[in-house]
């Protein structure tokens, strides 16, 4: 059963999961075939006994689940750093705090497709997996175990991807992380002082100064935040004030599809398709940060190492303004 | 001139500084020469002009500053994330804080032996380079601009090391960045509650449960803590409760080098020799923190990757207990 402990110092929890050891790849672990040939990959079609039952498929002709047919497929993730069953313990050692983990963890596959990638300019396939995304946090919102529902995805090896067909992630946590706290804190201190919303704030702020604003459309804005902490580091917020990636329209998440895809594709082009981490920040599960808190996505392409004064201080040093990475985005 | 940013929602502040990325293997900058060659490489003797000029120097036989002759050589570095020039001044744009980029960034030369490592087994690299630093630390300490001296060292390009040449770095910011202030918050929040330093404890719980414990000696401990974030993260105390690294006495320093040298040759056994960064965590400039901070190293070496549920969180999953790193250490 994986743990979670806490940081006596800083608070921070860590999930201990010797279940992910497992993993291909992963510390001295070797596997004997190549996954990234499609009848290897255990993410393709004709291999659907590779992964565990699937919780959610996109199947146009409707065929069977865990059958080929598919557009897109959710299934829990075969080496998860949380486990779904049992209820939730609080206990300790000596003075420090430890849980069991419990938790989801869902992979979502987002097309059959063993090549395709978000670099490609088929917006489709951003849509169902948003879809998708919203349909299992609404689900899992359900379960009152869970504090906060994070959805990533880590593209190409480098930014932690250990398959190479195109996913994203889903982890349910019990706690709400010390990172999302300190957004939500942040943003509830402004709230105090203005009664009004940072990020509406910061988005009426960075359209009328157009220094950072990389694109915009109906529903959404792209800009380079104002102390990125890496090169080309972009953010993606709605237009409308909405702390939850779950209450956003259909119909929003069809203009997120075609901005993401857009701004990908010139990074792409820029940057030599990136390995990158693209992170949904949403509000934790009971949504009691209505006011002051405005859901939004966090995209960073892996550029340069993470080295020892970053994590020693949460200090970052980045070689390129966000006024100049966008300059070279729009010249793209 | 490089410029300080804080992020408006959560406070961290980042270094935009286009200095950066001129430095070798950044981003798309190509050198043409191969540095991993004596010849080319700055930190060899005989290159002391390829540096700046030195700021400090071992050299036993007195030869003259810049020139061959030395054990160890500090100079600021080449590429400077932070500038020692001008005085601190604070300005916005918007509703968006920045100060311009005081600071100072200095590299310690640890040995003239380009092929040196700290997993060879010779403790007297370490300790000088542990004096170097507490020299640096105190003279930089007068100056009252500094907030908070970090000294880290990267090992290998995994780490996030350009140079292959065996170095340690130094970086002095006008500022206490925000996981030092977290980590002091921390301390400050246990004393208040027990009238002990929190640090103190750990020491003696972990002496006493003996699960994480991997070295001590006179003056100091080496143990897994409760809840690392990565595989084999150590962590090393002075005995002594103690809030600077720069009040650590010589002989102190002695005891710490020989107790890292051998931590690091179990290390490079174990996991073959793997890239590391190596940080003190010291007490601000300032030292108002006395009674309840106590300086330690915190040791990682780089295993996997953090990926983007990592970077969303700030919630680490670690396949490794600490309890199972420590016996695998010990059983070297």
């Amino acid at each position: 059963m994986p743990e979670l402990r806490k940081d006596p110092i800083t608070g921070t929890w860590v999930i201990i999961s010797e279940e992910r050891k497992k993993r291909p790849k992963y510390y001295q672990i070797v596997v004997d075939k190549d996954l990234s040939i499609p009848e290897n990959c255990p993410f393709c079609p004709g291999n659907e006994a590779m992964t565990p039952p699937e919780t959610f498929a996109l199947r146009p002709g409707h065929s069977p689940a865990n059958t080929p047919g598919w557009e897109l497929r959710v299934v829990p993730n075969k080496f998860p750093a949380l486990r779904v069953e049992g209820s939730l313990r609080k206990s300790g050692e000596g003075f420090y705090d430890k849980m069991n983990g419990i938790g989801a963890h869902e992979v979502l596959i987002e097309t059959p497709r063993h090549q395709h990638t978000w670099f490609d300019g088929d917006a489709q396939v951003i849509r169902n997996t948003l879809l998708a995304a919203k349909a299992r946090v609404l689900d899992l919102n359900k379960d009152t175990r869970f504090k906060y529902i994070m959805v990533f995805k880590n593209f190409g090896p480098t930014a932690g991807a250990t398959l190479s067909h195109s996913h994203t992630q889903l982890i349910a946590l019990p706690v709400v992380p010390l990172r999302v706290q300190e957004e939500i804190d942040g943003a509830r201190a402004h709230f105090e002082l203005k009664e009004r919303c940072i990020f509406c704030d910061i988005i009426q702020y960075e359209s009328e100064a157009d220094r950072r604003l990389l694109a915009e459309n109906e529903h959404f804005i792209v800009l380079a935040p104002y102390a990125p902490r890496f090169s080309f580091e972009l953010a993606v917020y709605p237009k409308r004030h909405n702390p939850s990636f779950e209450s956003t329209s259909d119909g929003e998440l069809e203009s997120l599809s075609s901005i993401l895809s857009e701004t990908l594709g010139k990074v792409a082009k820029l940057l030599n398709r990136p390995d990158y981490n693209l992170i949904i920040h949403n509000a934790p599960c009971s949504n009691s940060v209505g006011e002051y808190y405005h859901w939004h996505i966090e995209f960073m392409p892996v550029l340069a190492r993470v080295a020892g004064f970053e994590w020693g201080t949460g200090f970052y040093i980045n070689p390129i303004s966000p006024e100049e990475s966008v300059q070279s985005l729009k010249a793209v």
